[in-house]
């Protein structure tokens, strides 16, 4: 007989250290703990570790000693300069280590956390968590990580208990660029989302009866992205659906609907402001995906 | 033996009339010939109705005509003066029929539309069509429609066959109030996408790289607007997932990764100034459904 030696090693969870136990890294111990992994953590307030302590985890005295616990350390703090504080005085334990960097930060952040990690002889993954804590450990949210491909390969399998890994390229910013993108997306849909809300609960529509509708709406949406993204790579905006110049005469019906109820028209007017600049600059029968060009070179566009 | 007589009924359909065969009326009444309701079509320009005769539609000489050939007609043309125009000297024609409007316009044309409508005798249903023309005929695309139930109820059958029919209540003016408010909600995605998209295409990321991940997290965005919309109902915005003050700090993040690469900045400096408001207005600790007070009450945030 055969020893199924993949099945063993699947048996046995590598062991892993989390720095930072706000909601978000409790959520990551959590999940952790939940799928076998042996966990360390460490937080600059231990009191905050109980909870974990009862699930299993082992609390480290010091940062410097969860470093050395584990082959693999996640680190979650408030920013970078927390990061540095933490991490500054166990920089001796960190000599062959992987670090994965899950701090909200900027892309250029990302690149000096690289150089810093390197100087202390470690491996650097940056991540970026796309979901709120309570969605951490669904394999429906995705983490997105940018840096050394085989870092990630060599530990795909531990970071799938936090979430599905997705793996963006190596360089180690875009996982942040991502970041900043997708959180730009996702206040801009909100935003827009409310203003629709605040129009239609001025004539007595419930926010829980127009949701359904929005979010419906949205899959269709999206249907219009993954059609306009190919126009976007090619330079090329056919408006054979929807041209801007039509749609320019719709947003006008939004902003005096609004207007007549009091709402504030931030929003709208500046989407009808990119859609004009649009126009102005010869787009007018290119579809939306057009306003790319505005945004992309907004003294050309405003001048 | 009895004679199933819903299923006769179901296998004579209704007539129907269309007037307006721009790019959208076309579409409306390709639909309705596929299936299987025998349609007379009329429209400004008559060489458009060509295509559609070849497939089966009949050609009024006049909208007095079409009108005068089905119970249902149907009229999408550019805007509510193109609408009186047509529909003006048809107006003996009216009485006893019933008209479904998917001309786009504002709410407050609906409910003169509804005024005009009644005043030649005949019913009237306000609708908006939640998709382009290459999606009209599919149930997976939205329909919305407003006006009298009886009226939907009646002909809910033969509008299933140009898309889903959702009827949103007795007030004719709340399909134009949702389609503004959807519209809305579309125009930020998209511009929030094309945004982030060109953040991405900055670092040699391609649109078709980065838009499937956009698309997937658009999935969790109605998550998150699902959670948000009965915090809207109570006005209570408990920030559990993610206070206002936390997406202020990212939101820095993302205004300089775009301004270093020369990005227009002014969609995520309004959502910047949105959150700086409701934080302002005591909402820093409060979820982002919150910034629904300050588009409420946009002077009384602004002062």
């Amino acid at each position: 007989m055969n020893i199924d030696r993949a099945a063993v090693k699947a048996a046995v969870k590598d062991t892993v250290t989390v720095i930072g136990l706000g909601s978000m890294g409790s959520a990551l111990t959590a999940a952790l703990l939940d799928r076998g992994h042996p966990t360390t953590v460490w937080n600059r307030s231990p009191h905050k570790a109980g909870p974990l302590v009862e699930r299993g985890a082992r609390l480290a005295s010091s940062p410097a000693e969860a470093v050395a616990a584990s082959a693999l350390t996640v680190v979650c703090v408030l920013d970078y300069e927390s990061l540095y504080a933490v991490l500054d005085p166990a920089d001796g334990s960190l000599a062959g280590k992987v670090l994965v960097n899950l701090t909200s930060g900027s892309p250029q952040q990302a690149h000096e956390a690289v150089v810093w990690t390197r100087s202390h002889g470690a491996e650097y993954l940056d991540g970026a968590i796309m979901t709120t804590p309570p969605g951490v450990g669904s394999a429906e949210m995705m983490f997105l990580y940018s840096g050394s491909e085989a870092v990630f390969t060599a530990h795909r399998q531990t970071l799938a208990a936090l979430g599905d890994p997705l793996y963006l390229g190596a360089d180690p910013a875009l996982a942040s660029l991502y970041d900043a993108a997708l959180l730009g997306l996702m206040w801009s849909t909100m935003t827009g989302w409310l203003h629709g809300t605040a129009l239609v609960t001025a004539e007595k529509t419930e926010a829980t009866a127009f949701t359904p509708v929005a979010v419906r709406w949205l899959t269709a949406v999206a249907g219009f992205l993954t059609t306009y993204a190919p126009q976007v790579d090619a330079g090329h905006y056919p408006g054979d659906d929807a041209t801007i110049d039509v749609q320019l005469a719709a947003v006008d019906h939004l902003i005096h609907a609004a207007e007549s109820r009091g709402i504030d028209n931030s929003l709208p007017e500046l989407l009808k402001s990119a859609m004009s600049r649009a126009t102005a600059a010869g787009h007018g029968a290119d579809s939306y995906a057009s306003v790319i060009e505005v945004l992309r070179n907004p003294a050309g566009a405003a001048g």
